[in-house]
């Protein structure tokens, strides 16, 4: 299996973190989205939307969008709850990051780390979202350990990716303490050191 | 089981959609979100995130973000492809919808239809994204008939929900004859009047 990923890029970390925990072998292909290399008609052909990560397999076939990537490569794993109900939780925090997290967390680091704007050049209303976001989670983790049962599951998993670089996105961790204290558990279970 | 929903709401509307088909049944609690019933306490137990769709089962337990409740109701159903891999490209359309779509062909038409905008006060960058939206599904249509295998899948019915009201947003399907093709055939499957 072929990973083509950006590594700057946290939904790609995803699918690369997932692999390495469930010893799933895989060639990542390094992707520079900024020199269009996901636009070209053999990249379309994977993905038509022209988005890392993408992966593809020995057979050919191409899967994308990272929460759907790592839903795949985990199905049988202890990263996927057995039980039904517990498994559609951790499917609710998957959507969720994926519309109410990444798109302020992530988008502001992306406009501050590789766009080379200024804290106060960031959309206030992104800000405002990306706070709402970690309020949330702080406020679910204050009673849980993790977000879907007891256990870990690819909710962590994908909430992480961002959320441990919330702060280069302007999104300072000091008054979430129930979130700097997950971090450090995924980070762990992961094998990742810490992002700061 | 309990759905809140907002009858207007496409993403609430998928859930409805899914009970009916599937003979699943359902107490519709209609919300008015312009009123801050999502954000009561008693609402933000259920969804910390104060938004519908929200469904709540008659033992407490409760479940949010449209595309994850109709993967749990569904679970079980032909609505669900059997092959794994199959039902992964099914999720990659759901996040794919939640991510390129729905920000979008949803966004412009709550604009125009809820906030009493018009066409020339939409964010261009919406409106390009969604006809890239759009264009992608057409040229996914030409040639399959659904997004996810060979049959209908929770990929359409959610995909459905919008698109067939794109053109309250403004987006005029005239260009788009695969997705009007398509339109029809899942309109006809779940039993629903053709939109327009």
């Amino acid at each position: 299996m072929k990973i083509y990923g950006d590594s700057n890029s946290g939904n790609c970390l995803k699918v690369k973190w997932v692999c390495d925990k469930l010893a799933v072998p895989y060639r990542w292909i390094e992707i520079d989205t900024g020199k269009g290399e996901t636009r070209t008609p053999q990249f379309l052909r994977m993905n038509g939307a022209g988005q890392v990560p993408t992966v593809e397999f020995d057979d050919g076939r191409a899967l994308a969008q990272s929460n759907a990537i790592i839903r795949y490569l985990a199905r049988d794993s202890a990263l996927v709850p057995r039980d039904a109900f517990v498994a559609a939780k951790m499917d609710e925090w998957l959507f969720w990051e994926q519309y109410s997290h990444e798109p302020y967390i992530a988008v502001c680091r992306f406009q501050l780390v590789y766009l080379g704007k200024n804290v106060s050049d960031l959309d206030p209303e992104k800000v405002k979202r990306g706070h709402a976001a970690l309020d949330r989670m702080d406020s679910h983790l204050v009673t849980s350990r993790f977000f879907a049962g007891d256990m870990i599951s690819l909710a962590d998993v994908s909430l992480l990716a961002y959320t441990r670089l919330a702060h280069e996105g302007g999104f300072e961790l000091g008054r979430y303490a129930a979130v700097r204290r997950w971090i450090g558990e995924t980070e762990a279970y992961l094998g990742l050191p810490p992002a700061r």
